[in-house]
């Protein structure tokens, strides 16, 4: 098993990663704060540099790697994809993507926007990790996975200590988004040392439940297919090691309805003034439905990411 | 002819103000940088309160009236009416807020969620004056127009300060929508002081080009009818008092494409991640199309709201 970071671990990401990245505001809102009868502080990850929060653990990875590293590959279609290509860029290496051949032509051009080098393949996940790891014999490139990885998650768990810092107010609870956990687990981590009082809770869609059923049998679950939420950050499956991390540390998780979630996201466009991926939506859906009690309390939000189509947004379908 | 304030109006607006308003972050975008050849600090009042800058002018003329004051009136049907119940609610005081009987369900209920009484009349201006002054006569509420108005130009005057102070450089250009000129006549006269060297640039949708067409000729131009841009808050004609000042301090006035201001407000919410409505746009689409050579220069744009029909954006059309 991928070993997990020690706190040490995210405090040095975060003195290693902070010229790179942004450190993002944490905004509110009086009307949001209205409706949920709590004090909500939402950290933008929107607006980190490549759009999402995935930039803190590419950086660490990158900056991590040991002088004379040839380059960097992963197999990720979304924001993972981008982070790490901007990342590799900064140290001068290239960085190899692995895609889907049915990605969309969007995310394979985001990616190539911060110079990544994408390979097709065929879209299963055996032919993904077959590909990744054929480009990585051939090329000498290092895989950096999308969470399964100690410098990924330990990158992952400094934006929480950054809400920590900037909220202002300890925190009684913080809401975060969970897909395949990387963020979740860095979390945990950073807030059992870092604010040990507060309630770490993942969200995930009621249509991609699989960390919650994890959580409650004791089994990592495999990815709920077909993919149907519009929440398409939370719908891959936990590593063994965000699972461990997860079941060790977490306080719950709650699952939430695709209407939820879809007028969480608009809420937060009209109300934060913010452009938010449906993702983002997940803690604030969670307030909404009421499936934690939050009444009267300090909560923090993660909003993961600001990568979205313009196109199509949920509401409008 | 209302009197325009002076600098020290401005001033003491924004000590006035400072308590009541958000001090707006001043945002920026690598590829924007790098799309225009120029260094861009745009100041988003998008996230000011009430939605738009206008919170400034409606809070410097509240606060500025004397005890005893019965309440406020005005006939905007758009952002200003918002921001006067906001503004007047803060006092304790009524709002009344004439609009056309014809003014779109959403701008009704946004004025009323901060608490305006609503008056419908004939959509016509001289209904709409009429009525606002049966208003004043039949309540005492004092009239707060939107732009004509030397309160309510010196709070708009405060914007263009925090930007002077917050963008870290000097400004070679600034760029400022112009509707009524509220904005625009407090900018220019906050400029000649506080910072004279930068060349204050008005924008304006061809599509609703009196200002520009003012500023050649030396005589102020009625508002263009009908109304066909999508940037509807950059339609009204100027005031008497606000062409004044455009006449005596602007450096030029510029037009721009429907196309470039719908492009200019996409540009916007994908690359720096927020919702901004369409008046916003005016200042990128001007550099983008090249209305005015910024090559080399640093630039401020000043973004003015971001009250935007989630359902009805320009580029789904």
């Amino acid at each position: 098993m991928t070993p997990p970071p020690d706190f040490a671990a995210i405090e040095e990401a975060h003195r290693r990663i902070r010229p790179f990245v942004r450190r993002t505001p944490v905004l509110r809102a009086a009307s949001l704060d209205q409706a949920s009868d709590a004090h909500l502080h939402f950290k933008c990850e929107n607006f980190q540099r490549s759009g999402s929060f995935k930039a803190r653990g590419a950086f660490n990875a990158t900056l991590a790697a040991p002088d004379g590293t040839a380059g960097f590959v992963t197999h990720s279609s979304g924001n993972h994809a981008a982070a790490l290509a901007l990342a590799a860029r900064t140290r001068g290496l290239p960085a190899h993507v692995v895609m889907p051949r049915t990605a969309s032509a969007a995310k394979k051009s985001a990616a190539r926007a911060f110079g990544a080098h994408i390979i097709e393949c065929e879209p299963t996940l055996a032919a993904r990790e077959a590909e990744a790891a054929r480009v990585a014999a051939d090329t000498g490139a290092t895989l950096v996975p999308p969470y399964d990885s100690t410098e990924v998650v330990a990158g992952q768990g400094t934006c929480a200590l950054e809400l920590v810092e900037d909220a202002g107010v300890p925190l009684d609870t913080l809401l975060v988004p969970v897909g395949g956990g990387g963020l979740l687990a860095g979390t945990l981590i950073a807030m059992a040392s870092a604010s040990p009082g507060t309630r770490v809770i993942g969200v995930e869609p009621a249509a991609a439940d699989d960390a919650a059923r994890g959580l409650q049998s004791g089994e990592r679950q495999p990815q709920v297919l077909p993919v149907t939420t519009v929440a398409d950050g939370a719908t891959t499956a936990l590593s063994e090691m965000t699972f461990g991390v997860m079941s060790w540390l977490v306080h719950d998780i709650v699952c939430v309805s695709e209407d939820a979630i879809v007028q969480a996201m608009r809420l937060i466009w009209e109300r934060l003034k913010i452009v938010v991926e449906p993702t983002c939506a997940l803690p604030l859906a969670a307030v909404l439905e009421a499936r934690v009690d939050v009444r009267g309390q300090q909560v923090g939000l993660i909003l993961t990411g600001g990568n979205v189509d313009l196109d199509r947004l949920p509401w409008l379908n």
